[in-house]
């Protein structure tokens, strides 16, 4: 008898007819004499409905009470769901993200798990309960409702299956698994049997938002084995986890991410700390950077270029502007750009990897703007307009569709 | 300074609109320099909805699962509340049933209060927070959510203003107070200004849908104040107190209930037991009964005649079915009935008033099928086609029109 973690988001839940689904996958586990915990999203479009009422009343509402108002929403579907598997005949109770012991800081929006009191869902396993768990929500000190952000129910799941040392954490999407490419958009993208967190995490910073980046660290820390697989169609999906069994593939994917504004200073006398001065104005104002380059320029200058969020963009050149020290530079934002990159652990081990994507976007004529690497990622920003040819043309030398 | 406990029914906050106007009333009130403790139902028809939610995915729901479900009606609406109060600049606060310190019994979807620990309504309270309390929920011995059942915010404000010895609770509804009669149904009826708690209580019974029966009952026992007023228009309402000043009027009210269905028992063997065992039965199936008459019948018999909601009619006549001492008597249910009735303290030295009514419903040819009275009420059960026409006759002769 095993402890599987079982994770399903808001489109899994979104009608009554696929709750009923998501209990058959549920009681189908327990009935082969697994324990089994659930966490749940709210249904379909409930949080964003929220969110709407909520702004129509006040934009600048405070996060308290956004917690407050949000939380609601994973109320609904854990006790829909508890009742769905009530009706096929199955114990099961539903608890709120406080009932189920979670614990958080109190950065209302987007807390912090400091730890699961255990105690309630273990007395519930242990009565033979298949226990529902409302995921994205916690409480903090004051005994105030707290939410964990966008993708939280992700890290619900993965921090309960630490918490309990479950056996197994799976992650049911709409997508089959982790693929080589978005599979909408490159033929022949292939589905990845394994991927280590790692790579995975490469994977999910760089655009492809199968899991949630937080909940990867976690698992990663906590040594839990991840699965990725689809509600809907029932068969294996990704596995993820620390060491995976050597394959012949050098690469794991190839993604592409349009969200991204490049922003270039032109010209910056070349004294120590000007880079330091732009980048903590950026940290100052939460600006989150990704790509920082640094050329020698003209004589005695050098241009600083670097990529942010397309949001964060116009807010990014505003704030540099007032430094004194590129009062008279020229500051240029391109927003017409993408990231294409490709991950993989066995790049590190593969000098030709980088020529060998670079080979395959100039056979396209495809202009490279920047280059970024790390031990398991190449980046280059191009043309937004040449990003699905770039994406096709990489995939295609790495991982011929044969 | 004062403390004054409000209460908005879902109606007064259907939509961002209704919200942004009790937002309006609450401050208002802060600011004339009171304590405000605010309580709310959920939003509109929110609880239906999430019944029909429910009832799609399992038509059998156990209780427990359905007031965590339902509890989240509250959850929005005060939060949303919290918002708009927010926008308006002043301090506030959304606190949950169980945050606000509401245990009760575990008796799902009609929990008891068994009382408010209310350490944290008086911290919000001391830092000057207008503190906007979840209605209709609490939390039990497990931690689990409990919801009061119908009109159980009524019951959740009137605890706290208990609890907290607040100056007044003030019930906002869509209606500006307690009428003599259905405003919209009898010409002439009358806002009363002051009413008593057992007057009250009676007109509660009776199908005045002003204010819930437990309600009135707790602000009895607490001796907490009572105001019935519009949500919509800023008018004085009608004050529910212990003792009010004498007036000219003899009655409080005439009402009318159509939910009524009349049973008769013909011919029951003259024993001892034979009422005890019919009543036992029904209570065994949690059937309320309302009135009761028994009457000689023929020799040595008896017919017991008696009054449940109309759903429970038919139920109760298959559950008496059953008792062998009825194996052969028979059964009469007549769902085309209604009670009028009329409530007033002032009947008690006037011995009049019973043949005044009478007398009313003779002129008008109605025909009275039974009579009951208490000490403040006399209640007549006639054909549910002449309920109006009785309803109008009664008060014009009571509480005439000029």
């Amino acid at each position: 008898m095993a402890l599987i973690v079982q994770k399903f988001g808001g489109s899994s839940v979104a009608d009554a007819q696929r709750v009923m689904n998501v209990a058959r996958i549920v009681t189908e586990t327990y009935k082969q004499g697994n324990d089994v915990v659930v966490v749940v999203s709210a249904q379909g479009d409930t949080t964003d409905d929220l969110i709407e009422k909520a702004k129509e009343i006040n934009p600048n509402a405070k996060t308290r009470e956004m917690d407050q108002l949000l939380a609601a929403g994973e109320q609904i579907s854990i006790s829909l769901l508890a009742m769905a598997i009530e009706g096929l005949g199955f114990p099961v109770i539903s608890l709120l993200g406080w009932q189920a012991g979670f614990n958080t800081n109190s950065v209302y929006g987007s807390a912090r798990i400091k730890n699961i009191r255990t105690n309630r869902l273990q007395a519930e396993l242990a009565k033979h309960n298949i226990v529902v768990v409302a995921g994205f929500q916690g409480i903090n000190r004051y005994d105030d409702l707290t939410t964990l952000g966008r993708g939280g129910s992700d890290t619900s799941a993965v921090a309960i299956a630490a918490a309990l040392h479950a056996d197994k954490c799976q992650i049911f999407t709409d997508v089959e698994g982790v693929y080589t490419a978005d599979p909408r958009k490159v033929e022949g993208a292939q589905k990845l049997d394994e991927i280590t967190y790692d790579e995975m995490l490469e994977l999910a910073t760089l655009g492809a938002q199968v899991l949630n980046n937080r909940s990867v660290e976690m698992a990663k820390k906590y040594s839990v084995e991840l699965e990725v697989l689809s509600s809907l169609n029932p068969v294996p999906g990704t596995i993820v986890k620390e060491k995976i069994k050597m394959e012949k593939m050098l690469i794991r994917g190839v993604t592409k991410d349009t969200d991204v504004a490049l922003i270039s200073v032109v010209g910056v006398d070349d004294n120590p700390g000007v880079a330091f001065k732009i980048f903590s104005k950026l940290a100052h104002k939460n600006i989150n950077v990704d790509i920082i380059l640094q050329s020698v320029g003209r004589t005695g200058t050098k241009d600083v270029t670097f990529t942010v969020s397309k949001d964060n963009g116009p807010i990014a050149v505003e704030a540099i502007r007032e430094l004194p020290q590129l009062e008279d530079k020229e500051i240029k934002c391109k927003t017409d750009v993408a990231k294409v990159s490709i991950v993989g652990a066995g790049m590190e081990s593969h000098p030709g990897t980088a020529s060998k994507m670079f080979e395959a976007l100039y056979e396209q004529n495809i202009n490279i703007q920047m280059i970024s690497t790390s031990e398991i990622k190449i980046s280059v920003i191009i043309d937004e307009a040449e990003a699905n040819r770039a994406v096709n043309a990489v995939h295609n030398a790495f991982l011929p569709n044969d």
